[in-house]
């Protein structure tokens, strides 16, 4: 037996750009993450910014291999012929320039965007909750409900190179308006604003809920409305498992029409814990074909905020 | 430049088996029909008919080349390790034989299975409407409403191996319950039995209609709504439209989900040409993510009552 020689070990530094914050891990080629880094997105200079802490990283770790690469999960659309940026809702700066060539230069290193939801997916798929699935479909319910497919490992893009627009499914045909124009979406009801917006417009029914308190002082958050149900407030409990019921119809039709093998569910939304799950378990069985249905596991997800920077840096390591 | 030898062209027989009926097709490698054969379904001795209408294919026409391999489509669920036939709702009886294995030694030809909406599906992306596209949905709404993915030219079978229930979307979560358990799914209302049920159900609000007249002799059917609407009844056309808006509701959820290239849509209910058609794309833009909509083609199937047959036919010819 021999050692393998340390040239071997390829570690990769994979980053999350959100619209205010920069998230860095150095990862290792399985997915371990060897070293974190967080900071104030510099929004006018963020090539350099992720240049500036991939060396810090590569440097905290010393003895833990070269760098081999830089995967960036970004909100944002990527043209996969240029590797740049299309379109980005948050932050529009990033589609006026060259992020990926200038990372390069920046770095000596090779870099990959990617749309966050799709990295978050892969990085639960290879390395998280998704792991020994040959397909999975990965939700995140945030600010916006957005989702992805992979199928034996590759990430699902469609014709349109948007797939996975899981927010947009109709649950309710005669609904409230959505932003994309449709009403009824499930974004509409399961997104955090909108069960702050449900659980607003229903409080004064409920005055003796822990949240009427809270509201006296401050607006509440969905984080809140979600610790305050594990804390046994029943109004709150209410509007977690009403939420968990929305999502569940919408898995149904990820179920019936894909029979996936798993479901993984990350974002803010799912500090709930069981009190979200559960309710979305018992929708989604009640609403699919049930050999379907048996045939799945619907999980939450389990790399929390690394799921972006550790699928982003397995992505790149995927396209060395 | 030489002519390819006689041996080299290589036909295929489709069996398409349905509760009542035996329908056939000689078909060439590239999907064409070169006959065709139809009979009543002998129930007990479903191997030696299959064997006989080949044969009598292959007499049929000499010189055509030789016959390869028999694929059969048929309604039931197909198990994939041992190819014989291990659920069938229409046709118990199939399931409890060994029908892959009967059809082989009765014909000498290696013979395939395959439930019978991912044989028309397969049929239509080789040879139909689907010709062209790189992934492709496939929707059949006659008895009931079925659907199956093909994506590079595999069919996609999912965990269970019966991905596909676009039937059992739901549309409307308070809706009519359907046999599957849930409540609202798209084949409570827009499957053919269905569709004749909501037009006799409100029919009295509107007694001019020529159905009414077609109703006091006897029972109609989904095709005399669809032949009513195309004559220009103001009724029949409101429910044809109605069921339209329904599917496009359940195909929105395909789009946005999945992306696909291109979503054909066959069975009986499509006799309505364009006047079913039309409210389905419209509904399908409304509740999708437009730069998804705007990448999917929405199409009426092309193969018509030769889509199980030529599909099957083909699916031997892939598996040879």
């Amino acid at each position: 037996m021999t050692t393998p020689p340390a040239a071997s070990t390829q570690n990769y530094v994979g980053v999350e750009v959100s619209g205010a914050t920069l998230r860095a891990a150095l990862v290792s080629a399985r997915g371990e993450v060897l070293g974190r880094r967080e900071a104030a997105l510099e929004r006018d200079g963020v090539a350099a910014q992720v240049a500036r802490v991939a060396a810090e990283l590569r440097d905290a770790s010393e003895g833990a291999g070269a760098v081999s690469g830089i995967g960036i999960g970004l909100p944002g659309l990527v043209n996969p012929a240029t590797g740049n940026v299309v379109i980005s809702t948050d932050l529009p700066a990033l589609a006026r320039g060259d992020l990926r060539t200038e990372v390069e230069k920046a770095t000596g290193l090779r870099a990959l965007l990617e749309n966050d939801a799709n990295a978050a997916a892969y990085g639960e798929y290879v390395a998280g909750a998704g792991r020994g699935s040959r397909h999975m479909f990965y939700i995140t319910i945030g600010l916006g409900i957005g989702g992805a497919f992979i199928f034996d490992g590759r990430i699902w893009r469609g014709a349109s190179g948007l797939a996975g627009e899981f927010g947009h499914i109709t649950i309710d045909p005669e609904g409230e308006e959505c932003a994309c124009g449709n009403t009824g979406c499930l974004e509409t009801v399961a997104s955090a604003p909108n069960i702050v917006r449900r659980t607003h417009d229903r409080l004064f029914r409920d005055n003796t809920s822990s949240l009427s308190r809270l509201a006296l002082n401050r607006d509440f958050t969905a984080s809140d409305i979600a610790r305050e149900a594990t804390a046994g407030d029943d109004f709150a409990r209410l509007m977690i498992e009403r939420t968990g019921r929305y999502i569940g119809t919408g898995i149904a039709a990820v179920i019936n029409l894909l029979s996936v093998e798993r479901i993984v569910l990350g974002g803010g939304v799912m500090e709930a814990g069981a009190l979200i799950l559960d309710p979305i378990i018992r929708e989604a069985g009640r609403r699919s074909f049930q050999p379907c249905f048996e045939a799945t596991q619907i999980v939450a997800a389990s790399l929390g905020p690394d799921a972006v920077p550790v699928g982003a840096a397995l992505l790149a390591r995927a396209a060395a």
